[in-house]
C-alpha cells in the first residue's frame, strides 16, 4: 500500500477560504445554511475545485468472516455472513433499496467469507476463509491484511473507473462490531468496557462475555498501538479492505462517506497510517454502538445524521449521501446577491 | 377552515403496529434502521397502507411582509421579501436548488408581500401588503388571517391535484422570526427572552431590542393563548398560510414535511386547532433558532436532521426529504428473512 499512501495529498485549505467566500456571495445570510456549508467546503478541498461533483456514487459492501464468532459474541449465526451476501447479490438488503435512491453503483466483495459463497456478481477476492480467532491467535498475518487491504483499493479503482465521483464504503461480517471494539481499544487505549455495545442485539450477558473476550484478546495479543499490528492482530479482512478503500480514495481525490461505528474504526486506522487522508472523509452518521462516539471523538468528526441506526452494511453513509449531493447543487445553482439583486 | 379541519382523522395506530411488524420480519436485526424505522411507521399511519408513497414532493413557499419590521427587528431591510420572492420564481435561492434535487413540483405563493411583485410565475394570493405593525395594533383582523390560511390550504391542494404525495411548506418574509417568536411565547406563555434568537443575523444589542418589541407587543395585545386568536394578533400572513397547509395536508392525508422554527410555530397553531393534525407531520429539521427546541418540545417532536441551519423558505425539510422516501424504499424493496433464506 506505499505506492497508494505515497500519493495522498494533503488538501488545500486555501481552496476551502475560496469556498467559503464564494458561498458567501450566494442569496442566503451568510452561514444559515450551517454544516451544509461546511461540507461544500469538504468537498472543494477534496476535488480542489468550486464545482465538485459526488455523483454517480459507488456503493462497495465488503463481507468477511470472524474467527472469534465461535466464542458466541453475536446475536446471528456465522453462516448469516453468507446469507447476506447472497441477499445483498439479489438486491433484497437495505444497503440494495438505499443505493438504488441514490443512483449508486454497486459491488459486493467477498474478502473473506467462511462459506461458499455462490452467487453471480459477488466479486472474488477471498484473502482466505474468515480470519483466525484472536482470543488465540492473530487474527491475520500481517500479508494477509495487506493483500485484504489491496483488494479494497481495487475496488474503489474499479468504481472511479466506472465514472463514480464519490464511494460508500459498507460491510458486513458477523461479529465485527467485537473485531472493531478490540481494533479501537488498542488504538485509543480505552478500556474495553466503554466502548463495546449490544452490535446487531445481544442481551446484557453476552454483552459482559463480549468485554472479557475482547479484553482477553488485547492481554493476548499484546499488539500496542501502531496501526498495521493491530490490524492484523484483531482486525478482521472486511475492516483492512475499508482502511485500503479509504486510502484509495484519498489518492484519487474521491469524497468517501463513512458509515457507522466499524467502517469508523477502518477509517481511525486509514487515518493513523496516513493522517492526510482525513480530509478527504466524510462522516455519514452516528451509530447508536457506544464505541463510535469514541472513534469520532479521535477522528474530530461530526456525523451528518443522528438517526439511532446500527446496521452497517454501509446503510447510514448511503441515506446521507443526498446531503452531499445538496453540498454540490449549492455551489452550483445558487444565485448571488448580485445577479439576482437582491439587497445585502 | 372548519371544513378542512372537520375532515381530519386521527391516524390509525393499528396501522403503526402492523407496519412495526412487517419491518421486524426484513432482512436486518429488529429495529436496527433506528428513527428511519419510527419514519417509515408514521407514513405507513398518514397514508393508512403498507405500502406509503411520497413522491413526488410538492413544495410550497409561502411570502409575505410583516409591520414589525419597522421597528428594525431584523438583518435585512424589507424589500429583501420581495427581491428574494423573484430570486425563487427565477429559480436561485436555497429552496430552488433543493427541490430540484428531490424531484419537487414548486409554487411559490404571495400572500402579503409589500411591495409590487412583477414575476411570472409567482401565484397571486395577497391578502394585504403586509401585516400591521403588531406593536401598535393587531397584526391581522381574524378574517384576514382566515382569508391567508384558506390561501395556504388551497395550495396544498393545487399540489395534490397535481399528483404530489407530500407537502414541503416553505416561507419568506423579512421579520417572521420576531413574529413567530411572539407567536411561540403567547402560545406556551413562555419569557420571551429564552425563545429570541438572531434570525437571519442581527448583533447583540438589536437583539435585546427585539426582545424588548416582542415583551411590549404581547403586553398591548393581550392576546391569551387561543390560537386563533394569537396568529391574528401577533402572527404573519405566511405564517398563517402554513397554518392552512399543514391542515389541509392532514384533511387529505398527505405527509407534511415541517421546516425550521417558523414553520414549526405554524404547526404548533394547527396543532393547537386540531390536535389530531399533528400525526400527519414529519419534522425536517432542528434549527439553530433558540425558540425552535421550544416549538419542538411542545410538538412532542424530533427532527430527522440537526445541521445548525437558519435559513427557512422550507430549505432543511427539503434536505430532509430523501429520507422520507428512504423509508418507503425500507418497505417497499427489502426481502424478508423467509425470502432471502437468512436465518434470524
Amino acid at each position: 500500500m506505499h505506492d497508494v499512501i505515497a500519493r495522498i495529498e494533503p488538501v488545500d485549505f486555501r481552496m476551502g477560504q475560496r469556498a467559503q467566500a464564494y458561498l458567501d456571495t450566494l442569496t442566503k445570510p451568510p452561514g444559515s445554511l450551517g454544516r451544509l456549508e461546511a461540507l461544500a467546503v469538504s468537498l472543494c478541498q477534496i476535488g480542489d475545485t468550486l464545482a465538485p461533483r459526488v455523483d454517480p456514487p459507488g456503493v462497495i459492501v465488503f463481507a468477511a468472516d470472524h474467527g472469534v464468532a465461535e466464542e458466541g459474541v453475536s446475536a446471528f449465526p456465522q453462516e448469516v455472513t453468507a446469507q447476506m451476501v447472497a441477499n445483498f447479490a439479489r438486491g433484497g438488503a437495505a444497503i440494495n433499496a438505499f443505493a438504488r435512491q441514490v443512483g449508486a453503483r454497486m459491488e459486493v466483495v467477498d474478502v473473506g467469507v467462511a462459506g461458499v459463497v455462490r452467487v453471480p456478481g459477488v466479486i472474488d477476492a477471498k484473502v482466505r476463509a474468515g480470519t483466525r480467532n484472536f482470543l488465540h491467535e492473530d487474527a491475520m498475518t500481517e500479508a494477509e491484511a495487506l493483500q485484504a487491504m489491496r483488494a479494497g483499493a481495487l475496488a474503489v479503482e474499479r468504481a472511479r473507473a466506472a465514472g463514480c465521483h464519490s464511494v460508500i464504503l459498507g460491510e458486513m461480517g458477523i461479529a465485527n462490531t467485537t473485531a472493531s471494539s478490540a481494533v479501537l481499544a488498542a488504538l485509543l487505549n480505552h478500556p474495553v468496557a466503554a466502548l463495546v455495545g449490544a452490535g446487531t442485539g445481544i442481551a446484557r450477558e453476552r454483552l459482559a462475555h463480549k468485554i472479557a473476550v475482547i479484553e482477553r484478546a488485547l492481554a493476548a495479543r499484546g499488539c500496542g498501538r501502531e496501526p498495521a499490528r493491530v490490524l492484523a492482530a484483531l482486525g478482521g479482512l472486511e475492516l483492512a479492505a475499508m482502511v485500503g478503500g479509504f486510502l484509495a480514495a484519498a489518492a484519487h481525490r474521491l469524497p468517501a462517506v463513512v458509515d457507522g461505528f466499524i467502517a469508523s474504526v477502518a477509517a481511525l486506522v486509514a487515518v493513523r497510517l496516513c493522517p492526510a487522508a482525513r480530509a478527504y472523509l466524510v462522516f455519514g452518521h452516528r451509530s447508536a454502538e457506544p464505541g463510535h462516539a469514541h472513534a469520532l471523538e479521535a477522528l474530530e468528526a461530526i456525523p451528518l445524521l443522528a438517526l439511532d441506526m446500527r446496521l452497517g452494511e454501509g446503510s447510514g453513509a448511503a441515506l446521507a449521501f443526498p446531503l452531499l449531493r445538496a453540498a454540490c447543487a449549492m455551489l452550483r445553482d445558487m444565485a448571488t446577491f448580485d445577479a439576482a439583486g437582491v439587497a445585502r
